[in-house]
């Protein structure tokens, strides 16, 4: 397949199973899809030969292709990572099944009772890199929640991926579920990606996962709706006569627990009265920590250490050990800033004084607001959601960590009793 | 303005300012808003002769450019709909304000609580046809949900759209809040269309409401999500063993009670069981109302009056006194022809059965699935939704008649005591 319309068709084939599987998929019992996740963990544990010759292969092509050290670790599949892998799996029979519930019914004064029932997106396409563990992990979130999947991996796990989609097969089948409820893309040609992502009349949603690069070209070509997520630009915030120690051990955890992650700090911003008291101290930990400063010029004043911040800083994702310092007059020009520069995903206050915190929690306009609470922990494990698909920075459907609920959607179910409108 | 650049360069004025103001709005109390609105009511109320004077002008141009009648008639302000309009806001006020409430706040292991708080989306941006009064109706529902809104209204109605504007702009100074709150586009220029449908710098959500033709042109073209309203071909089931007296009555008025509304049935399925019992006694009532009969091949042998129908007429959604009917051996036919022809706008079964009542629910993949009701009960105000900006055919962010709630999101908020991620 190497021809553009040759792709199309196959594309077209894969997105119709996957509308006509999504049918039996959403009115499949959660037994069924459990019994399913279950035997692919098993297929998965029974294939691990074959599971390490075709990553083998991968990772060979990939030295081939001179792939850089970061991505031939991301493309690995160690032995550790596929028990992972299967814990993943247990995990998610573990969770509760999100389809069906109703919610909010309540009778009108017609007489008929209105509430709503949780049900499944339909048909989710995920667009993904190097990693071959993500396979498993977004395919068994997406059945789970009662929608058939099209999985689009990196071409460089394209080996390892087909390993895997074959423990997967294995697994719907024993269930008695359609193959085609997770379906994974046999093909490396990247006329797949854009045929994927233009098939409303088979795709109801795509979650793409990587970087911004391949999110932002996915979202400017789709013409289904996408749950992107973009950058994180978060902020900490320490107020005007916030306890010292806090505020010192949420600044450093923010920053240096992990510095790739997108829930990291990029920016702290300190109130004028207490930057002499925490920024000399914080410093300090940050320069053993090796993390490089740059900041605002009051800053620099009092930290001889710290670069000159420009313009640029203050909106840098930097993912790295560089921390951008602003002392601002207090609260509103903490807000002000954070409005300007804010990539929305996630801002904390460091406070001891309630009105304020409460102002920071009303008026950042961010998926996740924090009180007293290092940004690390934007996450969809640590919020209980039990499992993350990713983490929208859009704010219409799901916002912040997404979990099985983002996969699903809520209808409107009336009860009557043979009502008429008069 | 007659220049595209010049357009270009108003519309992005017209965000920028929405989105300035959007914050003041966003964290605006309840009391103003309400204040606002009280006064735009007051404003209007005090303008009757200028709106009927701008109205004047609107319709003789109108008449000048040879309006269809209908339209015509949608564009005139007459006293009552002007009553109505101010009726409106004062409904609106009543409602409880959906901006700050926080749910599902529960304790995690790490310490930290999480829950939802429900915000508003941001700038709303609205494209409508000829009714003037939908500028009062919806800037006043994006104003309550705490949003600012930008509104587009038809070329028709510009005198008159102007003059609400400025009513509304009175509404807004009286309370305190931005004029930028609510802005009503100053233009005929189509292209300003255009422009607010691809700043999403700027608009965070379009809501088109009007005919097919203008909701799938500005999806298709959008850079914005768009909350949108396609077609309604609903349906009702009549399944084997229904109370006959019940089954006439729920398909009489779901055809009926109103034509040209999308949640009017426009197929009736009948379980081969009840055809004879139900579909003579309904044909004479249809036929007696004017409806024409569009049916299957047993239900012409059944009803000598109805008329051969064709494959479009399945999926037809005729807004007119025309009835597709089509004998079905059972629930599973049912459910298999809705899943193939059905709009997923609003489909409704009648039966005893309760099993087979809660297959129906669970397995119509529609935004109202019902049971034992009228299809023209999928609506804002038939729901307790207390206000309707629209009905939704999507399923991500908001599914059926949309109210306050889906046009706001829900950030992630986290208390913490000072709580690190280890």
């Amino acid at each position: 397949m190497t021809m553009n319309t040759d792709i199309a068709i196959y594309m077209t084939e894969l997105g119709r199973a996957a509308r006509e599987a999504s049918r039996a998929v959403a009115s499949s019992s959660t037994a069924a899809r459990n019994q399913a996740l279950l035997s692919m963990r098993d297929a998965l544990d029974g294939a691990r030969a074959e599971l390490a010759q075709a990553n083998a292969a991968d990772m060979a092509r990939g030295r081939d292709n001179q792939l850089a050290p970061a991505l031939l670790d991301r493309l690995e599949l160690t032995p550790a990572r596929i028990d992972a892998m299967l814990e993943g799996l247990t995990q998610v029979v573990a969770l509760p099944d999100p389809v069906g519930s109703i919610t909010d019914m309540n009778t009108m004064p017609s007489g008929i009772a209105v509430g709503r029932m949780r049900v499944p997106l339909g048909v989710i396409g995920i667009i993904y890199e190097s990693r071959p563990n993500v396979t498993v992990e977004a395919a068994s979130l997406c059945l789970k929640a009662g929608n058939a999947s099209i999985l689009r991996g990196g071409s460089e796990a394209l080996a390892s991926n087909q390993a895997i989609a074959s423990c997967v097969t294995q697994g719907l089948s024993a269930a008695g579920l359609p193959q085609a409820a997770i379906q994974v893309v046999a093909t490396a040609d990247r006329a797949a990606v854009g045929e994927l992502i233009a098939m409303p009349e088979f795709v109801d949603v795509i979650v793409p996962r990587g970087g911004k690069g391949l999110i932002e070209r996915i979202s400017r070509d789709a013409r289904v709706p996408v749950i992107k997520h973009l950058d994180g630009v978060c902020h900490v915030y320490i107020d005007e006569g916030a306890d010292p120690d806090m505020a010192y051990a949420v600044a450093l955890n923010s920053k240096t627990q992990r510095y790739g992650t997108c829930n990291t700090m990029e920016t702290l911003l300190v109130a004028q009265a207490e930057a002499a008291t925490v920024l000399p101290r914080l410093a300090q930990a940050y320069s053993d920590a090796g993390v490089e400063l740059r900041g605002c010029e009051n800053t620099c004043a009092l930290l001889p250490g710290a670069l000159a911040a420009t313009e640029e800083d203050w909106s840098a994702e930097y993912l790295a050990p560089i921390l951008a310092i602003r002392i601002v007059s207090g609260l509103d020009q903490a807000i002000d800033h954070i409005a300007r520069y804010s990539s929305q995903h996630t801002d904390s206050i460091v406070t001891r004084d309630h009105p304020r915190a409460m102002r920071f929690l009303r008026e950042v306009d961010s998926a996740s607001v924090m009180i007293n609470a290092s940004t690390r922990f934007a996450d969809g494990f640590e919020y209980g959601l039990g499992a993350e698909i990713g983490i929208s920075t859009d704010k219409l459907h799901a916002r912040g960590p997404v979990g099985l609920e983002g996969l699903t959607s809520q209808k409107f179910v009336v009860l009557g009793e043979g009502q008429i409108r008069t």
